[in-house]
This record gives C-alpha cells, sequence and structure tokens, in this order.
C-alpha cells in the first residue's frame, strides 16, 4: 500500500452559504471514490457563516476576542500570560477555543464549526449525491502538552472510522499488543497539513490510497473526557487547586480504622518539635501541645491543620476533635 | 505539490550490530535524493543492541521491567493505575518510557535509541556515503493528553528541519501569523505510520515529494522544557504538591504593605465564625480566639493556617507570629 497526498488548489474566497461540494468538485474533477478529503476547519467555519464581528484595533477589539473566547468556552484548562488554554464546548481542549484571526479579514474571528462530525456528515451526503463516495476529515490545527511545535488533527469525520484499535492483534513474537489505538484520523489531517500549508490558499487536500474502515462514529470518539484525562488542568492551576482544598479542607466523617503506622510517620514529619504524638491504635492519634502557653495551643491548633493536610495528600481522611487538652485526629476513608 | 508515501518492504528482521543503511538500501533501490525516510525506532534500537533480558513471566518479569523503567526515567510526570508517565532522559514525555515489549520475543524489552537524533545522524551520514542524500526521521509511537489515541512522532531527525517557523508571514488579508511553527517532522512521522501499521513488518516508509528545509538541529527542538510546559505533572499529581506545600507551608520573611481589603477579605472567608480579625492596615492583621476556652485558642492556630494556605493559593507569602492574645499575620510578597 502506498499514498499520494494531493493538494486542491483553486478553491478560492469561501463566504457564508456558499456549497462546499461544489466548489471542491470544480476544483478537483479528479476526486475519486475512496478517497479521504481533509478540509481545513476555517473554509467550513465561513461557509457556515461561524463568523464574528469585531472592531479592527483598539481596546474595543481585545475585549470583544475576550467576550468571544468566554463564549466559546466550557472550562478554562491553564492560563500563562497571553495564553489561555480551554476546552471548548465540543469537548477540544485548544488555545483561545480555536479562534482564529488568520485569513480573514480584520473586522472578524472565525470560530470552530458548531459540530464538526455534522459538518463532515453534511458534505459527505453533499458529494454523495454528486456519485461521489469519500471519507471526510475536517481539520485544524492543535498545539500539544510536552512538545514545541503544532500539528494539525481531525475536529470532524464522515465516513472513516477515526480510532484504529489494534487490541488484542498479535505480533510476529506472539505479544499481545494492548494500549494500541492509532488515532488515524489525526495522522490523515497531519498528512494533509504537508501539503496545504498555511498562508498558500490550499484549504483541502486529497489523501489518495488510505485503505480507511467506514465508520459513522465521527471524530468525537478522539476526545478524552476530562474525568479520564490525566491531564484535565494545567499543572499551576492543580497546585493551586491542591492548596485552596488544603486551605478549606472539612472536617468529614471518616471510616476509621486504617494502617496507623506509616499514618503516625506522616503526622510526626509535619508536627512542631515539643508536641505529644500518642497512637490510641488504628485509627486515631491524639495530639498534645508542647507546653501550657496559649502560645502553645495556637501553635498546636496549626500543626493540626498541617497534619490533616498531609494525610489528604496521601489519600487520608481526617477528622479533629479540638478540647481543652488537645486533639483527636480520627482517620481513614471518607465514610 | 504532491507528496507519495511509500513503504519499504522486506528490510526483515534485525539484530544488534546490523547495518540499516546496507538493509534499507537492499530493499528499497528506488531510494531518491529528497527523500524523507521515516524509520521505526525500534529497528533503530535493536541494530543498536539496545535490548535488556528479562524473563519470559512471573513476578521477576515485572520486576525487571520496573527497574528497567526506573533507569529510564528522569522524572515522574503521572501515574494513575498500571499507567506510569515519564519524563526520559532524552525529554521525552512517554507512557513507560517508550520501553516497548511488542515486536520482539519474550525474553527481552526495547528501550529507545540513547540518542535518536545521533541514530538519524548515523544513519543519513552512512546513507550519503552511498551516494543517496535522504532526510532522515526515527519515528516511534505516543500518547497525548487531551485526545484518544496514539500518533506516530519524530524522536529523531537528520538533515532536515523539524520545526517550521510561520511566524512574520502575513496571510492574504495583512494579518501577520503568530504562534504559528508547525511540527513538520511528527506529521512526517504521523504520515509514514498510516501505510506501516504495527504488525506487519513494515518499519520504514519514505515521504517522496516534501520540500522539506535542511537543517542540523534534530528532533530535540520538539522537546518543550518542563519548565515552559503548562502540562508538566499530571492533574492529581500537582494538586497533592499543592496539599504537600500546604502542609509544609514555611514562615517566610515577607516584604510586607499588600494590598490589605483583597488579603482581609479571604482571610475573612476561612476564618471560624466568631473568631476576631482586624486589619492594622497595609500587610497586617490581627486575629483573636471566639473565646477563652483552649479549644479556642486551638481553633485560632488551625484557622491560622488555613488562612495562609488561602493566602498563598492567591500568591501572597505570609508570616504569622504567635502571642498568647493571639495571631498576628504580616502579608506580602516573599522578602
Amino acid at each position: 500500500m502506498s499514498l499520494e497526498i494531493l493538494p486542491v488548489h483553486g478553491i478560492g474566497e469561501i463566504t457564508a452559504g456558499d456549497d462546499l461540494a461544489l466548489l471542491i468538485t470544480a476544483a478537483a474533477p479528479w476526486l475519486a471514490d475512496g478517497d479521504v478529503l481533509v478540509v481545513t476547519s476555517k473554509i467550513v467555519s465561513k461557509a457556515e457563516g461561524r463568523l464574528v464581528e469585531v472592531p479592527a484595533d483598539g481596546p474595543e477589539r481585545e475585549e470583544a476576542r475576550q467576550r468571544t473566547l468566554a463564549g466559546e468556552t466550557a472550562r478554562v484548562v491553564a492560563r500563562r500570560g497571553p495564553t489561555t488554554i480551554v476546552q471548548t464546548h465540543h469537548g477540544f481542549v485548544m488555545a483561545a477555543a480555536g479562534i482564529d484571526a488568520s485569513n480573514v479579514d480584520k473586522t472578524h474571528l472565525v470560530l470552530l464549526p458548531e459540530d464538526p462530525d455534522a459538518s463532515a456528515r453534511r458534505l459527505r451526503a453533499d458529494l454523495l449525491a454528486r456519485g461521489l463516495d469519500v471519507a471526510i476529515i475536517v481539520s485544524d490545527t492543535m498545539g500539544r502538552a510536552w512538545r514545541n511545535g503544532l500539528t494539525d488533527v481531525a475536529l470532524g469525520a464522515a465516513g472513516i472510522e477515526a480510532l484504529l484499535d489494534h487490541r488484542g492483534q498479535v505480533d510476529p513474537y506472539g505479544n499481545e499488543l494492548s494500549l494500541t489505538q492509532m488515532a488515524v484520523a489525526d495522522e490523515l489531517a497531519a498528512a494533509a497539513e504537508l501539503v496545504k500549508g498555511k498562508c498558500d490558499g490550499v484549504p483541502v487536500a486529497v489523501v489518495r490510497g488510505y485503505p480507511y474502515r467506514p465508520a459513522d462514529s465521527g471524530a468525537k470518539v478522539l476526545i478524552r473526557d476530562a474525568e479520564s484525562d490525566m491531564f484535565s488542568l494545567g499543572t499551576a492551576e492543580a497546585r493551586a487547586l491542591g492548596l485552596r482544598d488544603a486551605a478549606l479542607l472539612a472536617d468529614v466523617p471518616v471510616t476509621g480504622a486504617t494502617a496507623s503506622g506509616h499514618a503516625t510517620e506522616l503526622v510526626a514529619g509535619v508536627l512542631t518539635p515539643g508536641t505529644g504524638i500518642t497512637s490510641y491504635g488504628p485509627g486515631t492519634l491524639r495530639l498534645t501541645p508542647a507546653g501550657p502557653a496559649p502560645a502553645d495551643l495556637l501553635r498546636l491548633g496549626a500543626d493540626t491543620h498541617r497534619v490533616r493536610v498531609t494525610l489528604a495528600a496521601a489519600g487520608l481522611a481526617s477528622t479533629a476533635d479540638l478540647d481543652d487538652g488537645g486533639v483527636t485526629l480520627t482517620l481513614g476513608a471518607p465514610a
């Protein structure tokens, strides 16, 4: 199997209401059944009228941009300096929600298509109506964690399985492949970008010869939901969340009974020297002040919170009962 | 410009000491100047003897795997269940440090090449010695944040600019492109993966027709260093770091003088009802217990630590002076 990647020239400027199927087939009469058509999301957005009017410059422009960004944002993932990375309502994690001011006149911003899978399905249906059976990928440029530089990925797809599952296959040595789901729609988008470039008006490319599996699952299968994502928040944001959680740490009912040896060690590590610590057996620790002065009690109170946060960092819930002689800590899993 | 992506069949099994340039030119006598040769890192590793002998099964196998992983790990980035994502000594952020047990017999693990850029340069030089001027990419399969599925990326490169900088270019509307550095070496690796597959013994592919810029910077320019990475730690790990920081929060000398209105509001938000709070002016707050009982002092002590953590989450350092009547907090930037 070998592939060809072919640019589609001469698509021209797209405005709201344009018929992309008509324009693409006119520009690429050589399109054939089985081709993968990779379409830059920007022309899909323009054809769908996903533009927002903004002032051409001045502080009003920046205000309008911020308002637009807020509208496209489901949640903020990370911020640093002028960069805001958000999760969009579609679920994509992208800088500035994928809102783009390039390749459009200065009085407009281009939003992502409202539903890129639906856009891909519509275009595929329009081409099918013209007798052409091709897979569609709606692509955009995206940043990544850990690596410099951007790559194109698939925001939408139609007629093609976006995620190719090799799990369960056996290699020539008899090892079963695990954890090997390839994001082929993203790889096709990346391959197409190599012939599209940024400024030269080639918003569409064709991958010919790729034996894709037909499917209707779209590109949304490529979106990892925040709950199963180990990187759902920026490092600074997650650390700040830890600090805020520590400040607000509530006394919660606990199940009691936990391995007290390790817990006692953790607790002893943060206590002010002189503070008494007695284990009453699994799940209970008694802390007593270093001396009789009021300042000693204040110090034990502060230590108690340090201790509870330390336990929380180790995944242990705790509750503190304060009395006039000291503190009784009960540890365990949240009840 | 159009591209062809051509698989190289018949490379066969690679063992330590094999001459990849010889094997590749024998398998692909059609290779031509200007081609981009994408070589799966696994065969580079095998040729370089980057294998570790391990027991074929049992707990000893898992122990050996863990020891090997520790050896390849510069730092742990995130852990969840059986998955450990680490930064390798090269700087790559990869699950299990890229150590692979597939496509190798059960008594060996394959490590990444020690220096994939150097491997790429060597292969390029060996091919140049045979009169062939091609760019080399050493590729591997990698996971990403936020998106399901894996894609192939460039671990090493020679003779090609891995990162293509569009910054400063002007689009047809006169907008200057910003933030647009394309990771073309990763896109080439992804394109090549589409013809390589996982189990069918095609570890090399050729991208023909791509007008790459010659360069000697390698693929290491694609590695974002942890300091400039907004996702240098897993969310759970960063939150736990915040909790540990909160537990250990030290009294640090502060510059004093900060906007006390906002700080007073923050502080009031976490105090136990009844606790006294007096502002002595910019940078100083006095906290007094709700009542005279020792338990009230314990509670104020705990509140003091909650308050200091709250201030830390807002980026404010603080120091607490405890006396027999209460607590004096001094806020500000770290001195």
